[in-house]
């Protein structure tokens, strides 16, 4: 049982939208997240969707821009979000960039100093957060799905590749869908991971699919808008779409005229991955 | 035709989230909005709801936490929201309180110095955004209806009210109901409309209500949540509600057990509101 926080909790669509605040044992530092239980968990444990955010996101984001709580109350989906990296760590230069350190933890394990002792989102969402959902919340472990947005995405593709145990269904907005090629994965996984650009593959999402075999035969839901600036330099949708093709996975890669990189475009398209997850769970 | 500048445009659930900025005559400074403008509007002019926010808010906050947008997408609505208040008006003391001054303009025309060179929020509603929304924008001026929240939900019955030939249909969230006896609309009151009492009736919607007949014929719909911290002192839903029977007013006041002040509990019943004024317009 861990000790957790509740910081506040306000009615929602019948459920409760919660925030609670704990001192991680993976992080070694006091963590936030936030959860939407929907009213049909006071009769038992429901499905439980974790959502990954972007950078420079928190654990509120999500439950205040996504719009995903009205039909998690119907379908009666748990949501979980975390916070996007560690707070407060004290390393030198951590709040220096926005892509970068706090608020951009890249839900990974670091290997390097001085991130390796608290830059630990890997452990902490898929050991940790998973348990406490699972456990101390009405979180049903065996109908369990991660989503995420931007770094995020990445987050929900890279953690359901690595730990399909633990995730059975997946989906994405706007993924960085191949780091170990675009700017912002250089960043991170030279400064987390080291030089050696060999072990940027283990958190590289389309990597790993083309590794895999078909390990999600019920398919991968991704939405990218076509007016994302960050599509072009960042994203590589069409790189993973290519590792699914190798690895026999079904993908359905929806490319949307207009739409940008933002709460509006995955507010649009929210319904339509709850849909997904819980058509798997439900 | 107003000069307006776009400052950012979304696409948004097959429609266009919009932000302008335009130097407004009505308050003699530049004033921002946000409007959401639903697919339909592409054929012609549509229903046109103004959303006013409460206190601290800014035109962002509506449309960010509302979740408003899918359901306007469907019916045909624009929505479209001002700013609380002027800002950067360089009165002394304007910024000291989040109850007053800058995020507080409480949706009324100031009477007194040094309020009243700026702080013209009706008449920046109902006359200047009004005509922009109907004019410039794709609204159809016969079919229009008012809402909002807290101090904005105050807004939305007193402009209703004062201008009933703009708005047919009103609505509101936990609305400032007789801010004549509360806290908040008397440091409000006494400050832009002087210390002559009998002046604040003019924006008491349950003042004006007392001396008006049946003025919304379809009837007015207020949420209220009763978990609302700010319930006992500041709302007074009982003194509107008394009012409305005077009236003769159809009043349909639902109180929700556990509820709170915030945009968790007007994000619940955001879709019965829309379709409330829709019933009305569409």
């Amino acid at each position: 049982m861990t000790d957790l926080e509740l910081i506040s909790q306000h009615r929602c669509f019948g459920g409760w939208q919660r925030y609670y605040r704990h001192a991680s044992s993976a992080i070694g530092l006091p963590m936030r997240f936030s959860v939407y239980i929907p009213p049909q968990a006071e009769r038992g444990r429901v499905p439980v969707l974790f959502y990954l955010a972007g950078l420079t996101c928190t654990e509120e984001t999500f439950m205040i821009k996504g719009g995903a709580q009205r039909l998690a109350a119907e379908l009666g989906v748990m949501l979980v979000s975390p916070d996007t990296s560690p707070r407060g760590a004290g390393i030198a230069g951590e709040d220096d960039d926005w892509d970068f350190g706090t608020g951009a933890g890249f839900y990974l394990d670091a290997t390097e100093q001085p991130w390796r002792s608290h830059y630990r989102m890997e452990s902490y969402v898929t050991d940790e957060l998973y348990g406490i959902a699972t456990r101390d919340l009405p979180g049903d472990a065996s109908r369990t799905g991660i989503f995420g947005h931007s770094m995020g995405g990445h987050g929900a593709l890279v953690l359901a590749l690595r730990h399909p145990d633990q995730f059975s269904s997946v989906s994405a907005f706007a993924p960085i869908a191949a780091p170990t090629q675009c700017p912002w994965g250089h960043k991170a996984f030279s400064r987390y991971l080291g030089p050696d650009t060999e072990t940027w593959k283990a958190y590289d999402a389309s990597e790993l699919m083309t590794r895999a075999h078909r390990p999600f035969p019920q398919g991968i839901l991704i939405d990218q808008g076509l007016a994302d600036s960050f599509l072009a330099e960042q994203l590589y949708p069409e790189v993973f779409e290519h590792a699914c093709r190798q690895a026999d996975q079904p993908l359905t890669l929806r490319r949307h005229a207009d739409y940008d990189h933002g709460y509006y475009f995955i507010s649009t398209f929210m319904h339509d991955h709850l849909r997904f997850h819980a058509d798997q769970h439900c």
